[in-house]
């Protein structure tokens, strides 16, 4: 379970950041910078858990992903540092923290025994809530809503394609990798041909 | 229970209605319609049942009406039909929603055996919050909060109405429908002679 | 346990004050007075009821605090009281209860089985985070992640300091005392001599 540890390290890591970068666009002292980064990392897993009453919270259980985002958090507060991550880089790992957050989430879902829809939805949750409490924490419009390349999109088609796989049969870690790798694809495609939702006129 | 069945179905899709509406005048792409919209219709009654700690939540159990919101917002985000729906009939729809939303998240409060006070809160935040959601998430200061014809005013009221009638010994399917219809002509009393709580000047 | 409840009350008074005022800057109706307030003064504590999946709720338990905070509410929407605070009476009030709630919190999750780091968390979280949602219902950037005097950093660094208490084994009440009007103090301090986070330029 080595590749699933790192690749949810480099997700938790990367939507943290999204949080950092936010926060320090608006000036936030260590607090708001650690608040808003917690949020994002976790706000999405955190609303599914209560949505279908799941306990503990795997971010109260194991406690080192805080603490490893409050020292982040500090580095922020310090230094200089934003604008020294490539944006292709956080993209990636944008795009890889919203393919497995989301194909675990829907997992999740299942075992509580929500429907496929309601399990889709969940997983899409996982993947892009932390995003939207983070956008509404910092008094802004929620980019997810927005006309912005395909994202919540890709995550939600990404949990139907994986329960297609485990229907054929598939094993269960196969499935999460393929369908991780494939939300993680379909997003940077999305980004690279700006595929967006179209938006009807008023 | 047809006539409860057809009443809540009013209500769910009045409430999504009026997420379609709000998020459209913002731009919002399909997936920023959907949780919108199934946030203005199921806000409420979750936010309820999260504090009361009742499980599992009605839309994860019955998905059907989250997959007819989905349905919804695809209609909207793919043809201009926003404003086609008489303002009148989306007022009595709504009016309808709060009434019969209200009565049943107080009755839920009840049963989860909290005193009358904080069921007649608990049944204006379920006929109520959807909304206050809405517009949190939408980045506007919440309608509910301003000065506009009562509304968690007629909830609330209505509440303590229906466990008047309760005390009385009326049969309780009876009581649900008298509360329902007196919420409902309460708020639009209010809308049509523009009946306001006062704000006292600074 | 009389000086426990006092020093509750005076905090539940004194967050639900600042929801007051800031509902009241906007013009907001009794409704929205009663919720801001409301939601001042338990919102911390309920975040942390859910994140920790205890219940019941207190203020659903125990209604009177709800109903008091009505009556409040009701005679600020109708009478010009704004401002006739003395700040430096509210800012006492407010520490004492930041101080109160923090530990309280802390403890609470301890019971519940969470690390230190948690706990302490958990313990910032009940103190300050009825200010936040405040915030975000008034769609305003949360003041807590502004570079404001120390406020969340107070209640984070009384709770390990309420925990080095309880490992030096002094005795449980006199530790919650001790630390209590450790934070009060504290925050006061911060205050008066303008005590900030530093933030890195950009």
């Amino acid at each position: 379970m080595n590749l699933f540890k790192f690749i949810e390290a480099v997700g938790v890591f990367a939507f943290a950041l999204s949080g950092l970068v936010e926060a320090r666009r608006r000036d936030m002292d260590l607090v708001g910078l650690f608040v808003v980064a917690l949020v994002a990392a976790f706000g999405g897993g955190t609303l599914r858990d209560l949505l279908l009453d799941r306990t503990p919270l795997f971010w109260i259980e194991h406690d080192s992903y805080a603490i490893a985002i409050l020292g982040l958090s500090t580095i922020f507060a310090l230094l200089p540092v934003t604008g020294r991550f490539p944006p292709v880089v956080l993209l990636i790992a944008d795009a890889l923290g919203l393919g497995l957050f989301s194909v675990a989430g829907a997992g999740y879902a299942l075992e509580a025994g929500t429907s496929l829809f309601i399990a889709a939805l969940m997983g899409t949750i996982t993947g892009t809530f932390g995003g939207v409490i983070r956008d509404v924490l910092c008094n802004e419009l929620p980019s997810l809503f927005q006309q912005t390349p395909l994202y919540a999109t890709c995550a939600f088609a990404g949990c139907y394609f994986y329960f297609l796989l485990t229907h054929l049969a598939l094993p269960g870690e196969l499935a999460v990798w393929i369908t991780t790798f494939g939300i993680t694809a379909f997003r940077l495609a999305a980004v690279r041909w700006n595929w967006v939702l179209p938006v009807s006129r008023h």
